[in-house]
Protein backbone atom coordinates (compact mmCIF):
# COMPACT_ATOMS: atom_id res chain seq x y z
CA UNK A 1 0.00 0.00 0.00
CA UNK A 2 1.44 3.39 -1.21
CA UNK A 3 2.08 5.87 1.68
CA UNK A 4 -0.34 8.43 0.25
CA UNK A 5 -3.50 8.10 -1.36
CA UNK A 6 -2.39 7.93 -5.70
CA UNK A 7 -4.27 6.63 -8.33
CA UNK A 8 -4.86 3.16 -8.08
CA UNK A 9 -3.48 0.49 -10.08
CA UNK A 10 -0.94 2.59 -11.13
CA UNK A 11 2.91 1.67 -10.71
CA UNK A 12 6.13 3.24 -9.21
CA UNK A 13 6.82 6.95 -10.91
CA UNK A 14 4.25 6.99 -13.22
CA UNK A 15 1.31 6.77 -10.24
CA UNK A 16 3.81 9.81 -8.45
CA UNK A 17 3.78 12.10 -11.71
CA UNK A 18 0.21 11.75 -12.35
CA UNK A 19 -0.44 12.58 -8.50
CA UNK A 20 2.00 15.98 -8.71
CA UNK A 21 1.88 16.80 -12.36
CA UNK A 22 3.94 20.01 -11.88
CA UNK A 23 7.19 17.79 -10.66
CA UNK A 24 6.46 15.53 -12.41
CA UNK A 25 6.84 18.01 -15.63
CA UNK A 26 10.69 18.55 -14.67
CA UNK A 27 11.54 14.75 -13.73
CA UNK A 28 10.09 13.27 -16.70
CA UNK A 29 12.05 16.19 -18.84
CA UNK A 30 15.15 15.16 -17.07
CA UNK A 31 14.99 11.72 -17.69
CA UNK A 32 13.98 12.34 -21.77
CA UNK A 33 16.83 14.71 -22.07
CA UNK A 34 19.17 12.38 -20.43
CA UNK A 35 18.27 8.93 -21.33
CA UNK A 36 16.99 10.26 -24.90
CA UNK A 37 18.94 13.08 -25.85
CA UNK A 38 22.45 14.02 -26.98
CA UNK A 39 25.10 12.11 -25.07
CA UNK A 40 28.46 9.93 -25.96
CA UNK A 41 27.02 7.64 -24.57
CA UNK A 42 24.41 5.03 -26.58
CA UNK A 43 20.31 5.24 -24.80
CA UNK A 44 21.10 1.39 -24.24
CA UNK A 45 24.65 1.83 -22.62
CA UNK A 46 22.39 5.15 -20.42
CA UNK A 47 19.84 2.47 -19.95
CA UNK A 48 22.37 0.11 -18.83
CA UNK A 49 23.80 2.49 -15.48
CA UNK A 50 20.23 3.50 -14.93
CA UNK A 51 19.73 -0.52 -14.46
CA UNK A 52 22.63 -0.88 -12.81
CA UNK A 53 22.37 1.93 -10.09
CA UNK A 54 18.74 1.40 -9.08
CA UNK A 55 19.84 -2.16 -8.53
CA UNK A 56 22.57 -1.23 -6.38
CA UNK A 57 19.61 0.73 -4.15
CA UNK A 58 17.45 -2.27 -4.25
CA UNK A 59 15.00 -0.45 -5.70
CA UNK A 60 12.73 -3.62 -8.17
CA UNK A 61 10.33 -0.88 -10.13
CA UNK A 62 13.11 0.73 -11.36
CA UNK A 63 15.47 -2.08 -11.67
CA UNK A 64 13.00 -3.98 -13.24
CA UNK A 65 11.37 -0.76 -15.69
CA UNK A 66 14.96 -0.04 -16.81
CA UNK A 67 16.30 -3.30 -17.36
CA UNK A 68 13.43 -4.04 -19.37
CA UNK A 69 14.53 -0.72 -22.02
CA UNK A 70 18.23 -1.55 -21.64
CA UNK A 71 17.23 -4.98 -22.81
CA UNK A 72 14.80 -3.95 -25.67
CA UNK A 73 17.73 -0.87 -26.73
CA UNK A 74 20.37 -3.81 -26.74
CA UNK A 75 18.13 -6.11 -29.13
CA UNK A 76 20.50 -9.37 -29.73
CA UNK A 77 22.79 -8.25 -27.29
CA UNK A 78 20.69 -7.79 -24.10
CA UNK A 79 21.89 -10.63 -22.13
CA UNK A 80 24.44 -7.49 -21.07
CA UNK A 81 21.65 -6.18 -19.07
CA UNK A 82 21.66 -9.83 -16.92
CA UNK A 83 25.55 -9.63 -16.67
CA UNK A 84 25.15 -6.27 -15.45
CA UNK A 85 22.60 -6.96 -13.21
CA UNK A 86 25.39 -9.36 -11.54
CA UNK A 87 28.91 -9.25 -11.54
CA UNK A 88 29.60 -6.06 -14.16
CA UNK A 89 33.27 -7.16 -14.18
CA UNK A 90 32.72 -10.21 -16.07
CA UNK A 91 29.80 -8.53 -18.19
CA UNK A 92 30.52 -8.81 -22.37
CA UNK A 93 30.60 -4.48 -22.52
CA UNK A 94 33.66 -2.30 -23.48
CA UNK A 95 36.11 -1.39 -20.52
CA UNK A 96 35.03 2.41 -20.35
CA UNK A 97 31.36 1.00 -19.90
CA UNK A 98 33.20 -0.82 -16.94
CA UNK A 99 35.27 2.06 -15.42
CA UNK A 100 31.78 4.33 -15.85
CA UNK A 101 30.14 1.87 -14.37
CA UNK A 102 32.48 1.48 -11.48
CA UNK A 103 32.29 5.42 -10.89
CA UNK A 104 28.04 5.36 -11.00
CA UNK A 105 29.09 2.60 -8.03
CA UNK A 106 30.91 5.23 -6.19
CA UNK A 107 27.79 7.67 -7.00
CA UNK A 108 25.65 5.54 -5.64
CA UNK A 109 26.95 4.76 -2.39
CA UNK A 110 28.89 8.05 -1.59
CA UNK A 111 29.71 10.70 -4.05
CA UNK A 112 32.58 11.83 -2.51
CA UNK A 113 34.69 8.55 -3.33
CA UNK A 114 34.79 9.18 -6.97
CA UNK A 115 38.62 9.33 -6.80
CA UNK A 116 40.90 11.18 -9.64
CA UNK A 117 41.93 7.43 -10.43
CA UNK A 118 39.00 6.07 -10.86
CA UNK A 119 38.20 9.42 -13.59
CA UNK A 120 41.70 8.81 -15.00
CA UNK A 121 41.10 4.58 -15.51
CA UNK A 122 37.66 5.85 -17.46
CA UNK A 123 39.75 8.12 -19.39
CA UNK A 124 42.95 5.95 -20.18
CA UNK A 125 39.74 3.37 -21.95
CA UNK A 126 38.43 6.54 -23.94
CA UNK A 127 36.14 8.48 -21.20
CA UNK A 128 35.66 11.98 -22.26
CA UNK A 129 34.27 14.52 -20.01
CA UNK A 130 30.75 14.34 -21.21
CA UNK A 131 30.84 10.32 -20.47
CA UNK A 132 32.25 11.28 -17.35
CA UNK A 133 29.80 14.04 -16.73
CA UNK A 134 26.34 11.93 -18.19
CA UNK A 135 27.46 8.85 -16.27
CA UNK A 136 27.40 10.65 -12.50
CA UNK A 137 23.88 12.84 -13.14
CA UNK A 138 22.61 9.55 -14.68
CA UNK A 139 23.50 7.96 -11.34
CA UNK A 140 22.47 10.82 -9.27
CA UNK A 141 19.39 11.10 -10.75
CA UNK A 142 18.57 7.52 -10.39
CA UNK A 143 19.63 7.58 -6.39
CA UNK A 144 16.58 10.51 -6.59
CA UNK A 145 14.06 8.46 -8.44
CA UNK A 146 14.98 5.21 -6.84
CA UNK A 147 14.01 6.80 -3.51
CA UNK A 148 11.27 8.88 -4.43
CA UNK A 149 9.63 5.60 -5.72
CA UNK A 150 10.34 3.59 -2.67
CA UNK A 151 9.79 6.44 0.05
CA UNK A 152 6.33 6.59 -1.05
CA UNK A 153 5.99 2.67 -1.02
CA UNK A 154 4.46 2.86 -4.79
CA UNK A 155 3.40 0.14 -6.42
CA UNK A 156 6.12 -2.58 -7.72
CA UNK A 157 4.91 -5.55 -9.47
CA UNK A 158 7.34 -8.38 -8.85
CA UNK A 159 6.69 -10.57 -11.98
CA UNK A 160 9.06 -9.26 -14.77
CA UNK A 161 6.55 -9.86 -17.78
CA UNK A 162 4.41 -6.97 -16.40
CA UNK A 163 7.92 -5.03 -17.08
CA UNK A 164 8.12 -6.17 -20.76
CA UNK A 165 5.44 -3.45 -22.67
CA UNK A 166 7.01 -0.91 -20.28
CA UNK A 167 10.42 -1.58 -21.48
CA UNK A 168 9.30 -1.08 -25.38
CA UNK A 169 7.27 1.62 -24.43
CA UNK A 170 10.40 3.33 -22.92
CA UNK A 171 12.98 2.11 -25.80
CA UNK A 172 10.52 3.03 -28.55
CA UNK A 173 8.72 6.54 -27.80
CA UNK A 174 11.04 7.81 -24.48
CA UNK A 175 9.91 9.17 -21.32
CA UNK A 176 6.63 10.69 -22.19
CA UNK A 177 4.24 12.26 -19.19
CA UNK A 178 1.53 10.00 -18.43
CA UNK A 179 -2.13 12.05 -19.23
CA UNK A 180 -3.98 13.16 -15.67
CA UNK A 181 -7.38 12.45 -15.22
CA UNK A 182 -9.69 15.13 -16.25
CA UNK A 183 -10.87 17.28 -13.02
CA UNK A 184 -14.11 16.46 -11.98
CA UNK A 185 -16.97 18.62 -12.62
CA UNK B 1 39.95 20.38 -8.67
CA UNK B 2 36.64 19.46 -10.41
CA UNK B 3 37.35 16.22 -12.28
CA UNK B 4 35.78 17.73 -15.78
CA UNK B 5 36.62 21.12 -17.14
CA UNK B 6 33.97 23.65 -15.55
CA UNK B 7 33.50 27.39 -15.78
CA UNK B 8 36.52 28.43 -13.19
CA UNK B 9 35.65 29.97 -10.09
CA UNK B 10 31.95 29.24 -10.77
CA UNK B 11 31.02 26.89 -7.84
CA UNK B 12 28.74 23.64 -6.65
CA UNK B 13 25.53 23.14 -9.01
CA UNK B 14 25.92 26.39 -11.04
CA UNK B 15 28.71 25.08 -12.93
CA UNK B 16 27.43 22.09 -13.53
CA UNK B 17 24.26 23.70 -15.02
CA UNK B 18 26.26 25.75 -16.94
CA UNK B 19 28.42 22.90 -17.97
CA UNK B 20 25.40 21.49 -19.72
CA UNK B 21 22.42 23.65 -19.50
CA UNK B 22 19.95 21.04 -21.38
CA UNK B 23 20.29 19.13 -18.32
CA UNK B 24 20.04 22.70 -16.06
CA UNK B 25 16.69 23.63 -16.89
CA UNK B 26 15.11 20.55 -15.59
CA UNK B 27 17.30 20.57 -12.94
CA UNK B 28 16.24 24.12 -12.02
CA UNK B 29 12.92 24.06 -12.65
CA UNK B 30 12.16 21.09 -10.39
CA UNK B 31 14.18 23.01 -7.53
CA UNK B 32 12.01 26.03 -7.99
CA UNK B 33 8.86 24.11 -8.57
CA UNK B 34 9.45 22.06 -5.67
CA UNK B 35 10.70 24.60 -2.84
CA UNK B 36 8.75 27.75 -4.19
CA UNK B 37 5.85 26.34 -5.46
CA UNK B 38 2.92 25.56 -4.22
CA UNK B 39 2.85 23.35 -0.96
CA UNK B 40 1.82 23.43 2.69
CA UNK B 41 5.26 23.38 3.72
CA UNK B 42 6.71 26.85 4.21
CA UNK B 43 9.42 27.92 2.02
CA UNK B 44 11.86 28.22 5.08
CA UNK B 45 10.95 24.58 5.91
CA UNK B 46 11.43 23.15 2.62
CA UNK B 47 15.08 24.93 2.48
CA UNK B 48 15.62 23.13 5.91
CA UNK B 49 14.56 19.44 4.87
CA UNK B 50 17.08 20.60 2.02
CA UNK B 51 19.80 21.50 4.21
CA UNK B 52 19.11 18.58 7.06
CA UNK B 53 19.39 15.69 4.08
CA UNK B 54 22.32 17.97 2.31
CA UNK B 55 24.45 17.50 5.79
CA UNK B 56 23.32 13.88 6.09
CA UNK B 57 25.31 13.05 2.75
CA UNK B 58 28.43 15.49 3.82
CA UNK B 59 27.88 18.01 0.81
CA UNK B 60 29.37 21.23 1.75
CA UNK B 61 28.03 22.92 -0.77
CA UNK B 62 24.98 22.11 -0.76
CA UNK B 63 24.30 22.07 2.98
CA UNK B 64 25.95 25.74 3.19
CA UNK B 65 24.16 26.97 0.78
CA UNK B 66 20.68 25.95 1.41
CA UNK B 67 21.15 26.82 5.28
CA UNK B 68 21.98 30.46 4.02
CA UNK B 69 18.82 30.33 2.02
CA UNK B 70 16.59 28.67 5.19
CA UNK B 71 18.38 31.46 7.23
CA UNK B 72 17.11 34.04 5.09
CA UNK B 73 13.47 32.64 5.07
CA UNK B 74 13.22 31.95 8.50
CA UNK B 75 14.61 35.13 9.43
CA UNK B 76 14.48 36.28 13.35
CA UNK B 77 13.89 32.04 14.05
CA UNK B 78 17.11 31.54 12.04
CA UNK B 79 18.64 30.01 14.80
CA UNK B 80 16.70 26.64 14.31
CA UNK B 81 18.75 26.26 11.06
CA UNK B 82 22.01 25.54 13.49
CA UNK B 83 19.32 23.08 15.82
CA UNK B 84 18.62 21.17 12.72
CA UNK B 85 22.01 20.79 11.33
CA UNK B 86 22.83 19.54 15.25
CA UNK B 87 20.04 17.45 16.78
CA UNK B 88 16.80 18.38 15.02
CA UNK B 89 14.81 16.49 18.18
CA UNK B 90 15.76 19.35 20.46
CA UNK B 91 15.27 22.29 17.52
CA UNK B 92 11.85 25.00 18.26
CA UNK B 93 10.14 23.23 15.83
CA UNK B 94 7.12 22.05 15.42
CA UNK B 95 6.44 18.16 16.31
CA UNK B 96 5.02 17.86 12.77
CA UNK B 97 8.21 19.03 11.27
CA UNK B 98 10.09 16.85 13.32
CA UNK B 99 8.10 13.78 12.19
CA UNK B 100 8.45 15.13 8.60
CA UNK B 101 12.77 15.06 9.15
CA UNK B 102 12.42 11.56 10.36
CA UNK B 103 11.17 10.63 7.18
CA UNK B 104 13.71 12.51 5.43
CA UNK B 105 16.17 10.58 7.14
CA UNK B 106 14.89 7.86 6.37
CA UNK B 107 14.88 8.55 2.40
CA UNK B 108 18.43 9.37 2.63
CA UNK B 109 19.83 6.39 4.07
CA UNK B 110 17.40 3.96 2.33
CA UNK B 111 13.73 5.02 1.24
CA UNK B 112 12.62 1.02 1.85
CA UNK B 113 12.34 1.89 5.47
CA UNK B 114 10.15 4.52 5.79
CA UNK B 115 7.78 2.87 7.58
CA UNK B 116 3.80 2.86 7.90
CA UNK B 117 4.66 3.77 11.67
CA UNK B 118 6.82 6.61 10.97
CA UNK B 119 3.76 7.71 8.18
CA UNK B 120 1.06 7.33 10.89
CA UNK B 121 3.24 9.53 13.49
CA UNK B 122 3.64 12.43 11.08
CA UNK B 123 -0.21 12.74 10.30
CA UNK B 124 -0.98 12.62 14.02
CA UNK B 125 0.70 15.59 14.08
CA UNK B 126 -1.41 16.85 10.85
CA UNK B 127 1.14 15.75 7.95
CA UNK B 128 -1.11 15.79 5.37
CA UNK B 129 -1.03 13.79 1.79
CA UNK B 130 0.91 16.49 0.53
CA UNK B 131 3.30 17.10 3.33
CA UNK B 132 4.43 13.72 3.17
CA UNK B 133 5.23 13.35 -0.58
CA UNK B 134 7.05 16.98 -0.82
CA UNK B 135 9.04 15.82 2.26
CA UNK B 136 10.26 12.65 0.09
CA UNK B 137 10.40 14.28 -2.96
CA UNK B 138 12.70 16.99 -1.45
CA UNK B 139 15.05 14.73 0.24
CA UNK B 140 15.38 12.20 -2.92
CA UNK B 141 15.92 15.48 -5.11
CA UNK B 142 18.86 16.60 -2.34
CA UNK B 143 19.96 13.15 -2.40
CA UNK B 144 20.51 13.80 -6.50
CA UNK B 145 22.01 17.30 -6.42
CA UNK B 146 24.22 16.45 -3.20
CA UNK B 147 25.90 13.40 -5.61
CA UNK B 148 25.73 15.34 -8.85
CA UNK B 149 28.06 18.36 -7.07
CA UNK B 150 30.18 15.65 -5.14
CA UNK B 151 30.61 13.12 -7.82
CA UNK B 152 31.79 15.49 -9.96
CA UNK B 153 34.20 17.45 -7.16
CA UNK B 154 33.03 20.78 -7.98
CA UNK B 155 33.91 23.57 -6.19
CA UNK B 156 32.93 24.23 -2.67
CA UNK B 157 34.28 26.67 -0.53
CA UNK B 158 34.65 26.37 2.97
CA UNK B 159 34.26 30.21 4.43
CA UNK B 160 30.80 30.02 5.34
CA UNK B 161 30.46 34.06 4.74
CA UNK B 162 30.82 32.99 0.83
CA UNK B 163 27.34 31.49 1.30
CA UNK B 164 25.35 34.63 2.89
CA UNK B 165 24.92 36.54 -0.22
CA UNK B 166 23.83 33.09 -2.38
CA UNK B 167 21.07 32.13 0.35
CA UNK B 168 20.15 36.06 -0.20
CA UNK B 169 19.54 35.55 -3.46
CA UNK B 170 17.89 32.26 -3.29
CA UNK B 171 15.34 33.54 -0.71
CA UNK B 172 14.43 36.44 -2.82
CA UNK B 173 14.53 35.38 -6.39
CA UNK B 174 14.45 31.45 -5.95
CA UNK B 175 16.17 29.03 -8.31
CA UNK B 176 17.15 30.87 -11.83
CA UNK B 177 19.31 29.16 -14.35
CA UNK B 178 22.42 31.06 -14.61
CA UNK B 179 23.06 32.63 -18.06
CA UNK B 180 25.85 30.45 -20.03
CA UNK B 181 28.65 32.23 -21.90
CA UNK B 182 27.77 33.19 -25.43
CA UNK B 183 29.47 30.97 -27.89
CA UNK B 184 33.04 31.94 -29.19
CA UNK B 185 32.73 33.82 -32.44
Amino acid sequence: MPHIQLPEGVPGIRSLVMYRPDTGKPLYELAQTLLRGDSPLSQAERELIATYVSARNNCNFCTQSHAAAARALFGPDREVVDFVLGEYETAPISDKLKALLTIAAHVQTDARTVSDADVANARQYGASDRDIHDTVLIAATFCMFNRYVDGLATLSPIDSTVYEPMGERLAQHGYVLPATQAPAN
